[in-house]
């Protein structure tokens, strides 16, 4: 009923949120088309006009995901210190952990495009968007003197990123991995690395 | 011809073989036993006698993989730095990076491993071996006085597995990361993290 006057961002959101749904339920290669456009509760001619295909639609999710990390990116107080803006960023991705069947899309959307050039090259876009926000804020924490400044800023950004999607890799396979607390200790190391002494809520137990 | 006096473990390695140049060329879903039985040139009855299912051979491939990298940590010198360790281990993951199909194919196993609970317990199995050996080296660089003593030696070698990790995941889907530049970097950093200036090969530019 109310899906008639839908509006187009609102109708591809709706699309996007079936195809979640299907994709957690059997994965990306095991769901056609026809499951999403039921999921939806949309005639194919509906669906198609937003996605003409099943990899649109994975572009589709990376695309708002990238929107919404993004957001929180350039949300980050200007002058935060580094280490809570990072505990900050690290929260958001709790939360997508513990949202069910998140882990594996995203390890599935990770799989497609390793394979896949047309989802490749938006998720390359993602990246570059992420690391370049995030060595801007590294190269800030530099300028203030709060971060070792021989480090280059890219590289940070790209080892803050690895770090985090390597604890998520894990995780996805893996339910008896203590997700909380290894953030935690990821972000005192990270601290380290970083030679930031601002680790926030724990003491700085040097040796 | 040869085929036929095959030994157990040869055969069986023929087959991981085959199927993981099928799932290279077509992904895991997308090929089937038939297909694997064609490219190993076997019999679909010899290749059911040793996997039973599609996901048997990827638990077998998960499982060669641990035998390899096991052999690896357990080949180190007792006695040697753990930032040499590391660099070495390095090196071998580097040479399966620019192995053809290697890299969708450890995303591709990692995906499943994220539905399947018969793959992802597998696969824990093989982190929890990874992490504990990392873990007995890291100890014994504190107890030489090599690595900041304050640290949760198996925190450190869950950092140290995530911070790879993330690297080759982000590498599946980008060819324009300069891996080899990025590992030698996430090498500078987990050096400053575990606090040990034995980086090697790089000076210690700390500001």
């Amino acid at each position: 009923m109310g899906g008639r006057n839908k509006t187009f961002p609102d109708r591809q959101e709706a699309i996007l949120r079936a195809a979640a749904a299907c994709f957690a339920r059997r994965g990306f290669h095991q769901s056609s088309m026809k499951e999403i456009c039921e999921e939806a509760g949309m005639s194919p001619g509906s669906v198609y006009r937003y996605f003409a295909a099943k990899d649109d639609i994975v572009v589709g999710m990376i695309e708002a995901d990238r929107r919404r990390w993004e957001a929180a990116l350039r949300a980050l107080p200007a002058d935060e210190d580094l280490m809570v803006s990072l505990r900050r960023l690290a929260d958001l991705g709790l939360a997508d952990v513990e949202a069910h069947g998140f882990l594996h899309l995203w390890v599935e959307t990770s799989a497609e495009a390793s394979r896949n050039p047309k989802v490749a090259r938006v998720l390359q876009q993602s990246y570059h968007l992420f690391e370049g926000l995030l060595a801007e804020r590294v190269e800030r924490a530099q300028a203030q003197g709060r971060v070792r400044r021989s480090l280059s800023p890219l590289a940070a950004a790209r080892m803050i990123l690895s770090t985090f999607d390597g604890l998520l890799l894990r995780r996805s396979f893996d339910d008896g991995l203590p997700v909380r607390e290894s953030t935690a200790e990821f972000l005192a190391f990270l601290g380290r690395a970083l030679g930031t002494h601002e680790t926030g809520r724990e003491p700085e137990g040097v040796a």
